[in-house]
């Protein structure tokens, strides 16, 4: 049961006042609904402010000397119909000839990004290493599978559905692919497949996946937390716990470093230049799975963390330019 | 009970035979002491050689070009009253004018470089931040603690005993000590002696001394996993559990390393340069816990595990030049 109530109200007065058209959800979007102290973002919400994520919208109203009526725009929207933004928010307007409108809310977006600098900053990823990618069907996850083949690396990827595997395997080109929920034994699994032990694994889910993959590292390996989606509506109450690892960190020689996006703005325009490079030249390929209503929004954030989706789920609020019948 | 004898046969006949003087106690040793497919080591002992750690002795008899009888030489010594080693065995003469023997068992010798590498090149230490040591009354954490010191750091011991944290604050000039036996919320009194949060912990222990000290991490803080004498002993059985901390490594941004001094063989001149500079300039101090005999070893080596000691444990198998009677 979800209480949530889609707000129809502007915050304040401003010059710009986009109409939402299509909210990205994000897994991480959990971690600002608690307390400030407890949220990794600045921009928690715990105040009775509306949620809010990545978004494209279309300008209706402006006084903006930067933008016009009619614009594209991407940029942090309210989950509500429309929103009106400040000079402080940091909109861009999307060029609608480069690409489709909405790989700006995935491949060419925060979700490249977030892929593209675990991938590359934090795990320092080098050619022919044997990568795992948890919740590799996901909208980060795949992305961060394709940039470690890109790469040529041996990539392996966990999902819990046939369906994910095969998209993974058959669409990405990912080497091998393991349905966790079709085997009692992950860590098995992996060994048969990676002989020469884990490089790097980046990291999704955390909790019992992620006990299976540490099993496997290999020295010098390096482990990317980039989320937690299996712990993450644990959080608050009781941590879980798990197998500790202190051993195996010395033994092998592991370093697992935590990072959010927002601390590494200098890599942007780097990760940004590559992405388009790849997703250009048909390197890079993404999903989308499109709920439809802006009224399904809490469903749709829900159905993240029941491992419904393939790729990035967008909310469409209405359709965008180019697909409307009016 | 401790089943263990005292071997008196050379394993092979050689050019080089030193008679034990001092032998090193190493709780890392007990990780060499398991299948060497357990061991982070290349050196493991599940053959039935005998056991062997750094070590200081007297050259006896020797046909090697290098060395002369009589030779004061530090390097990997059995657990025996003498050894017979070959041109591998990298054995390293000393300079008796320099400093007292022993401190290249430990101050001088790899216990100061492993101090040094974790703190410096691992941690990345930076001037002014807060930094808490575990077991930092023992050797290698007496060490890391004062370097911290000496980057003009905060710094934090962790230990067992009121002695310890009287020998930490008043002869190391370290801030601040806890004495983990005599509080029941390690994580309160960290968070009221550090408002400004952990930027590295040097973590020696492992288990619930770290997971408390991981819940006051600042952002971007590093924890160097140089040893965890907590946990070492319960490897090989069921692994022991605890908290997991997925979702603190987000969060603050953390990075956690694992590190083998061994793997950076070149930052040792550095290393022993910035030691002996500082070793001479009165800033680093080192206790000696000295057991005498080499048939006390073995309670020797398990009083490492209980906590018995400040500082480097030595066996003295028989007196150093110039603490003789002869």
């Amino acid at each position: 049961m979800v209480e949530w109530e889609c707000p129809t109200k502007p915050r304040e007065a401003s010059g710009l006042d986009p109409e939402a058209v299509h909210l990205r959800m994000d897994p991480g979007s959990r971690s600002k609904m608690v307390p400030p102290e407890d949220s990794p973002y600045e921009d928690s919400w715990a105040g009775d402010e509306s949620v809010g994520s990545g978004g494209i919208g279309e300008v209706r109203e402006t006084t903006h000397p930067d933008f016009s009526v009619g614009d594209i725009v991407v940029g942090r929207l309210r989950w509500a119909d429309y929103d009106v933004l400040t000079d402080d928010d940091d909109l861009e307007e999307v060029d609608l000839d480069s690409a489709p409108i909405r790989s700006k809310l995935h491949v060419l977006g925060h979700t490249g990004r977030v892929a593209y600098v675990g991938m590359t900053e934090i795990a320092d990823l080098q050619e022919g290493e044997t990568v795992v990618v948890s919740s590799a069907a996901g909208s980060v996850g795949s992305i961060a599978s394709q940039i470690a083949r890109i790469y040529d690396c041996r990539v392996i990827g966990i999902a819990g559905a046939d369906d994910k595997i095969d998209y993974l395997v058959n669409e990405l080109g990912i080497d091998e692919g393991i349905n966790y929920k079709a085997t009692d034994d992950i860590q098995s699994e992996l060994a048969e497949i990676c002989p020469n032990s884990v490089d790097v694994y980046y990291d999704n889910v955390g909790g019992e996946i992620s006990d299976a993959v540490m099993n496997e590292m290999n020295t010098h390996g390096r482990i990317v937390q980039c989320g937690r989606i299996a712990l993450i509506n644990a959080e608050g109450g009781d941590r879980p716990t798990g197998p500790r690892h202190e051993g195996l960190y010395i033994k092998k020689r592991l370093r697992r470093e935590g990072f959010v996006v927002d601390d590494h703005e200098e890599l942007y325009p780097e990760a940004e230049s590559k992405l388009e490079e790849w997703y250009t030249n048909d390197q890079l390929h993404h999903r989308e799975t499109i709920v439809e209503g802006l009224e399904n929004t809490p469903d749709a954030f829900i159905g993240l963390f029941e491992g419904d989706d393939i790729g990035k789920t967008l909310v469409e609020v209405s359709k965008p330019p180019g697909e409307r019948n009016d």
